[in-house]
Order: C-alpha cells, then sequence, then structure tokens
C-alpha cells in the first residue's frame, strides 16, 4: 500500500469555497496511493481564538489547548463529507482518536508515538483519512497542541511513521525560494534542496517550513514537497544530500527579524557556567537559537552573546538576572533591534571564501556585523534590523542566485 | 458531596463577557456545592457551524456531528481558564472524556450511559467541572450530537446520573411563563411546576426546556429550575407533582406554530395498520406529535389525521405515498398553516368542564378546531395559524391566568 501525506494550512482551507479546491486536488491523488490529509484550522478562526484565549491569560494551559484546538475539526469534517460527496471513500479522525500521543507541554507539545494501527484499519474500507493537524493528546487524556506551524510536524511524523512515499506541504507559494520573493524579486524557486539546507533556511526565517518537521523528515529520511495549492505545478522536493545531483554553494539566502540578543559580560570563565545559563533557557522553554562566546581581554571572564525569540526576551532577562548569585556576571544587555541574515548551501563544505565574500559584501554596504555563527552549510550574521532587505538583495546578487 | 448541575446555553457564553459573567454565577455557587456546569456553543458560532454543514450536506452523518460539536470545547475552555484565573478550581471535560455514551443516531443521538466516576475522581481535586453540552461518542469512538437543546439533555442526564440535589437550567428568561410574554403580555412566571405539565408545556411550544430533558428529569425524580442568567432571582422549579402544594386547575397556555398536518382518508380499518404508519414514520425519524383516528362514515375505512414537525412534512408525505401500496389509502393532503393551541395543569384530572370552556371560548371568537387531542393534564387543539394570538390572549384571560 503506497500512502501519500497531504499537508494543507489554514490559508488553503479558510473557507468552503477553498475546502472545495482542496477537495478536488485530494480527489486527484486519490486516484494512484492511499491518502492522509492534514489539515489546519481555517486561518481566520485560529486567530479569533488565539485572540480569546490571549485575552484571558497568556499562560499556557490544559484549557488554552482545548480552545485553540477545536478550529480542526470543522476544515476536518467539512473536507470529508465534501469528498464522501464526490464518492471518494474518506474518513475524520481527531488527534486523539489516532491517537497521537504527546508529551504534556502545553502550546509546545512533541510526539511521543503515533498508534498507526488505526489509520491502517480504516485504509480497509477508505481511500482518504483526513486528519487534524496541530493537535495530540497526552497519555493522561489531556488534548495538547503542537505550536506554531504544528500542522506541518503532523503531516511529517505520520508521514514518517506509515513509511509514506511522500509529504506535500501545500501552501500559498509555489515553493522554496532562494530568498523571500517580498524582499528580493528576483529570487528562484529551488527544484531540489537537502534537509540540511531547508533546516537552515527555516531555522533562519524562511517561513515555509517549521524547523521541527524538517528535522523530523530528515531522521526519517521521507521525501518532502512543498508546493502551491493554487496552481498545479511542481513545488520544491526537500530530499536526502545523496539525491541531489549538482550542490549549489548557495542555495539561498534567509532573513529573521524576531530575535533579540542577550549579551551578558564579565561571567567567570570556569566550566560549566555555559550549561548553567542554557539549562536555565531550557527549564524555561526558552529556545536558544545564536550562541557566540568570547574570552575577554582580561583572560578570567568571559562574554556571551545569543538570540532569543523577541517574544521570549523578557523571560529570559528576568530569569538570568533572578539567578546572577550563581552566574556572576557583571554586566547584561538585550537589544530587539536585529536581524539575523544566513547564506546556506550544501557546497560551502568544500568551497573556500564564503565567507569572506559574505563580510566583504556586508562591510562595502556599510553595513556592521554584530555577531557571527557559523556552521558547515550556513553563515549567519546579526545586523542593525533596518538593513534586513539591503543585505538580503546585495548577497542573493553577490551569490549570482538571482533570476534571469 | 453535594453537587449541583448549572447549564448555560448559546445566549449566555455568546462572548468573553459573557462567559465572565457565567463565571461569577458559578464561583458563587462553587462555595456551597461541587458544580458540574454544562455549557453550550457561543450562540453566533452554533449557527455559523450550522451553516457550512448545510451548504455542503443536509445529511447527518460521522462528519456533521464532528463540525457541529467543535463549539463547545471553546466556551468550556475559556469558562475553566476565568474560573482557575479567579482561583476556583475547575476542570474542562469534554463528552467523550467522560465519556457519555449514545447511541450512533446522527445529529439525534440519545445518551445510553455516563461514567460518572470519571467527575467523581476529579472532583478530589477540583470544585467545578466544566463539561461540554450537546456532545457524545458511540462504543465504536464515533462523536455524537444529542439534537437541538441538546445541552438541557446533557446537563439532566449528568445530574441525574450524579444524584445532583438540582439541575438549573440558565436561560434568557426568568422562568417559565403562564404563556408566551412576547404573545401575552399579562404572563406570569410560575414558580414551581409538575414535571407532567412542564413536559406538556415543552412538547407543546414553550421553548424553555426540551422534552427529552424534562422527561429524563421526572424519571429520575430531580429537581430542575430553569431561571436567568441575567438577573439574580430564583426561577421556575420543575418538581415532582407531590412537591406541589397547591394544583393549578390551568397553570398555562402555550402555542407551536411548527408543526404541520397530514390526513390521510380511506386507510382499510383493519388491525396493524396505525402501527405501519407510524412504523414508516419512526424508521425515518420522524416524531409524529397529536393522532387523531376516525372511523369514517362507510364504517370499514378511516381517517387519521397526525402532525409532524413542518421541516419532515415533506419526507412524511413522500415515504407514505411511497408505501401506498400497503398501505393502500385513497387521499393524502398536508396542511402546514395550522398550530396548536393547548391548555396545561393537573387540576384538571379532578375538575370537569375546562375542556368545554377551551372550546366554548375559541367557538365564540369564531375560531374553528381542526383537531382535538386531549391528556388527563392537557387539551390540546389544531387551528388556523393565523388565529394563535387571538387564541392565547383569550385563553389567558379565561382561565384566569392574567397577572394583576
Amino acid at each position: 500500500m503506497k500512502i501519500v501525506v497531504m499537508k494543507f494550512g489554514g490559508t488553503s482551507v479558510a473557507n468552503l469555497s477553498k475546502i472545495r479546491d482542496v477537495a478536488k486536488i485530494v480527489e486527484e491523488n486519490s486516484q494512484k496511493n492511499k491518502i492522509v490529509v492534514v489539515l489546519s484550522a481555517m486561518s481566520g478562526v485560529t486567530n479569533q481564538l488565539q485572540s480569546y484565549v490571549e485575552e484571558v491569560s497568556s499562560e499556557p494551559s490544559r484549557e488554552t489547548d482545548l480552545v485553540i484546538t477545536s478550529g480542526e475539526q470543522v476544515t476536518v469534517g467539512l473536507l470529508s463529507m465534501i469528498l464522501n460527496r464526490e464518492g471518494v471513500k474518506s474518513l475524520p479522525l481527531l488527534g486523539w482518536q489516532v491517537p497521537i500521543i504527546t508529551d504534556e507541554n502545553h502550546e509546545k507539545g512533541r510526539i511521543l508515538n503515533i498508534n498507526n494501527e488505526t489509520i491502517y484499519h480504516h485504509f480497509k474500507s477508505n481511500d482518504v483519512i483526513v486528519l487534524t493537524g496541530f493537535q495530540g493528546i497526552s497519555v493522561n487524556g489531556v488534548i495538547t497542541s503542537l505550536g506554531r506551524g504544528g500542522s506541518d510536524t503532523t503531516a511529517v511524523a505520520i508521514a514518517s511513521s506509515l513509511k509514506a512515499v511522500r509529504c506535500d506541504i501545500y501552501t500559498d507559494v509555489e515553493g522554496v525560494y532562494t530568498a523571500d520573493p517580498n524582499v528580493e524579486k528576483n529570487a528562484k524557486k529551488i527544484n531540489k534542496v537537502s534537509y540540511e539546507e531547508m533546516l537552515e533556511m527555516s531555522s533562519m526565517g524562511a517561513k515555509v517550513l517549521q524547523t521541527r518537521s524538517v528535522e523530523l523528515a530528515m531522521k526519517n529520511n521521507l521525501t518532502l514537497q512543498v508546493l502551491s495549492s493554487l496552481t498545479n505545478t511542481e513545488g520544491t522536493y526537500i530530499v536526502n544530500e545523496n539525491k541531489l545531483i549538482e550542490k549549489e554553494i548557495v542555495s539561498g539566502v534567509s532573513y529573521s527579524k524576531n530575535e533579540s540578543k542577550i549579551t551578558i559580560s564579565g561571567i567567570p570563565d570556569k566550566p560549566g557556567i555555559s550549561a548553567k545559563i542554557f539549562g536555565l533557557m531550557a527549564s524555561n522553554n526558552i529556545n536558544v537559537d545564536m550562541i557566540v562566546q568570547n574570552i575577554s581581554q582580561d583572560g578570567v571572564s568571559a562574554n556571551m552573546t545569543f538570540t532569543v525569540l523577541t517574544k521570549d526576551i523578557e523571560l529570559a532577562k528576568k530569569t538570568l538576572e533572578r539567578n546572577n548569585n550563581e552566574l556572576n556576571y557583571t554586566n547584561l544587555s538585550t537589544d530587539s533591534n536585529i536581524a539575523k541574515i544566513s547564506v546556506i548551501g550544501m557546497g560551502m563544505m568544500s568551497q573556500s571564501g564564503v565567507a569572506e565574500k559574505m563580510f566583504k559584501t556586508l562591510a562595502d554596504k556599510q553595513i556592521n556585523i554584530l555577531a557571527i555563527s557559523t556552521s558547515e552549510i550556513k553563515i549567519s550574521v546579526l545586523i542593525d534590523k533596518k538593513y534586513t532587505d539591503l543585505a538580503v538583495k546585495t548577497l542573493h546578487s553577490v551569490y549570482k542566485l538571482d533570476n534571469k
């Protein structure tokens, strides 16, 4: 039995007419394979539910998850209804009916287990299973949600669990681009990209796919496709690097504006201090991104800079201040007026001079670099937020990514 | 452990501000008793969901129930959030989490069993359980809904199962009135009424309580109170007739305009023919209300008149026509331009002349009676719809129900 998982986001199911369009795409695909469709809630509904919750409390709880996971139930019911009326044998399922077991970390649940036997069982008498994205249930029977973009995670997790031939992520763009087309008009659609590159692009701000879902696909060697629900064209395939014939030196330029920088200086330079700092962040569920550490000039204390999501910056600051009796730093400063610019490419590994070119290009444009972080396949820098577009456009051109 | 069940309908939870008002009422009550709150969806939401479903298909299914039961999840989550923030220990529960087991009759599910152990268990660490009304789950794990007004049924069923001291049904009116206050300005609020009277009133069109929920309360000898969520005053208690000190001869006048009449004439008068007709109705899930049968003048054939909800009239007609090879009637006619007027009262049983007074009053006003049906505690007549208000007002005055 060949299974394809198809995921549609909130804008693709924003109203009944759009859900009918989705039904057509699903129907077409169901003639070749068994299909699991994973749906988000109607985009307007999610915002409404979110605003109710925020008006009452900002603290994630059993209740907030109950409220914000109610929307997928509607889209799943409606799509399955339409499919059945069109003669496609379809069955709707909620997260807990599979079940998709998660931990009990509200609004940030992580999937622990999926009982794929339920899906196989229902495929005996159905060609399509329409499953709610975003939601799960803990072993204690408490409903949970997977966080922003959680439907991608649901889709990839179920596809991995079922050993699906492919997981198609439908969205309102035609694929992954060499840069954000809203910023760089000459951005090109990429045909194939490796998990590693996509991972760097996602975590660096390319909004098409959630980092977690790419990680999960990579771990399970699952082919992803990002494509548009509006046009009937192939999108971008995200695959194992072995499947890439030609490895681009730089395959894309991305940016993120929703991070803030924390700099701690005068930390006693002794073992265990980083573990302590990032342990504090982790125990408060604050994700840390870039980390740059330097020995200071006196040789006995260190400076550390790292970035967190801007929404977490206040909590991060307070947590560090509260624990300064253990940390003993001398100064702490934060800056939310920054952007992170990254260039990404598998070819970088075997090519020198990529970083130098980036630094020189930015310097030529008088853009000051506040911090640098590199991996085998990407270079990221922090700059002043106001230079974001300029940096993206210039780098896109310098690395010859412009569409001809 | 003393438990009170409090049910709030869609208009009482129509937005966040109203849900906060509900929280205040619940908080007050939770100081004296353990509370189960049963909620409907926000009134606007239910209509929206219903309209989605109707746009796709009118046929009740697993999918339609999935869509229309999503709204209670939101109100239950929000109320429990607010209560917890106010320091009231509260837990939200969905129908399937109890579970409330129903049959698999979609959009008309009947409750088969309630696992009240779940509620007792959660009362160990909570003072309030906030439960979704309207929804249940079949033994096969399929989500179901209980039909219009199903939240009343949920409230009464859970109250009966938990042997609650009382089930309070909050609504936007202050109780049960001797007649619809919109029609009869002099209508009075009734302080106490028997189950039987309430049952007749509900099925006769008094919109405050669903018939099923009154039946269920009566069966379990559960005291109901109908009261307003807007004013802090006692409502109408619905109790065992033994608890009524003074039995009114006539306690109310009610009307219904949403029924239609079917008349079948020339039916062979042989055993089993009624069973066949009403068997056909039942198997199509058509509820039949008034039934009047007469032997026709020839002594070998019969005429039968009965009423069904106007929404079911076409289906009823088609069903009968399709089966006329078995039924062998000579003529079938329908009439939707009718109203049913009823006078109801426990005192009627021991008092003669009540029916005569009704018929004479209507005759004096030149209102023609199309059919009559009586029980021990009510008399119903069918009349031309346009005389509804006149009949209600006149009878209300004749039976001395007017507020002084």
